[in-house]
């Protein structure tokens, strides 16, 4: 919002209107026109004419004072989805995974330092903040963002180790730039990742990646799994083999061009 | 794109570049500059700007030729879907019916004419199309759309029939609004409609309503199973029984307020 310079090719008004739809989440379903222009630091001039913008287009409804958006701000996320072979390949085989271990398994890729999940299956909901495609989560704390930083050229895994903030999201959660290459390169050598409450207390990870036929990591396949049911012990045994199995068949069913 | 008088209150270039990020989709993943100025009706300058804020913005990236969608463009999505507590209510409840009766199931919602998938569990794919949460359907040839249009107040479901054009997507899809409200009628008397191949060939699809404390209508719960293998009278008889049980099972877990 504070360019440091005027961008003469940047559509600012652009950037504002797609600032109002992330203006609203799940601890604000519902905004008024006034919460709508502090959230995004625009004038309540300036987020009428967005909202307006949005309500003519279908994005955004009002009963008169509050406002929230509508189903059809799913068909901007969906043109991402649908262009991506990924998820329609690989929910058959999530749901394989899910039937035979009985626990939650989703596959993610990576955004910048986050991970992103594009499919999922849940079984019950161990985690309090419910998980969606869509969902991201800090990669250095997840099993997935693990084997995914394992899969990365070795100069961007330097650039990532180099600017990481580690937020404590845990008591557990890995605490220095050194201690996380370490499991990395764990992560690379034994092929999936294994990761105990790091993310959140109480639940356990393991991630296997998932390539394309240069060999190039472009996903990661994970079970999440309750800590208190599942020792570390039974998950390297019960659910890895599983979990290495599944990946390799998501990744034979990859087309060979781009996903 | 071509408003009948100048609107002063609609940010045009908000509109253009939601278009943009709409010119992508499963035929087209991958644009060129021409491409997406071809597809959304600007000029190559115009598209350029838009295209160079999606990419700073983090939506859009490029090798230089070809531009493509990136997973952030998901958070647009997941603003909406992260602010219903619909979708998480019901995935544990979808997960076991799926379970259950081994077909694929699926929760939407009314959006205009169409129905929009909020959550589903699949098992195989028995669709030509991939759906996934944020696919559109028209509502007149979907379960979910019948059961959903058979709670709609009097006066709007007279509107919908008044003005909606049905497409024959089948030999099999209801060819006239008089024969639509009888199918309507019939699943607002018997609390579930089914659909027989009248959006694909080979598919049927049996739908009940999702209702708020209120009793009004807020979305719909379906099983979809591949002709082939469920009669209709299997389906009434095995699938019926364990949709209409799951859809009080939503309701129940529906928190009061708005979803």
């Amino acid at each position: 919002m504070e360019p440091s310079a005027p961008r003469p090719d940047f559509v600012q008004s652009l950037e504002r209107g797609l600032a109002v739809i992330r203006a609203f989440n799940a601890a604000r379903p519902e905004l008024t026109l006034t919460e709508v222009a502090a959230a995004t630091g625009v004038t309540r001039a300036a987020a009428r004419r967005f909202l307006l913008t949005l309500s003519e287009l279908g994005y955004v409804r009002s009963d008169g004072r509050q406002f929230s958006l509508t189903p059809r701000v799913l068909e901007l996320g969906y043109a991402y989805l649908s262009g991506l072979s990924l998820p329609a390949v690989a929910e058959p085989h999530l749901e394989s995974l899910v039937a035979e271990v009985n626990e939650s398994s989703s596959v993610s890729v990576l955004d910048g330092d986050d991970i992103v999940y594009v499919a999922r299956v849940p079984t019950s909901r161990i985690m309090t903040v419910a998980i969606s495609v869509g969902t991201r989560f800090p990669a250095y704390a997840t099993s997935m963002g693990r084997v995914m930083l394992a899969g990365l050229p070795p100069e961007e895994l330097d650039a990532y180790l180099a600017k990481v903030r580690l937020e404590r999201l845990t008591a557990r959660t890995v605490a220095t730039a050194a201690a996380l290459l370490t499991e990395i390169n764990r992560a690379r050598s034994q092929g999936w990742a294994l990761v105990d409450q790091e993310l959140e207390e109480g639940l356990r990870s393991v991630a296997a990646p998932i390539r394309d036929r240069t060999g190039r990591t472009v996903a990661a396949l994970n079970i999440s799994a309750a800590a208190s049911r599942n020792s570390i012990e039974s998950i390297r045994r019960s659910l890895v083999p599983p979990l290495v199995a599944t990946a390799a068949r998501i990744e034979a069913d990859l087309p060979a061009r781009r996903f």
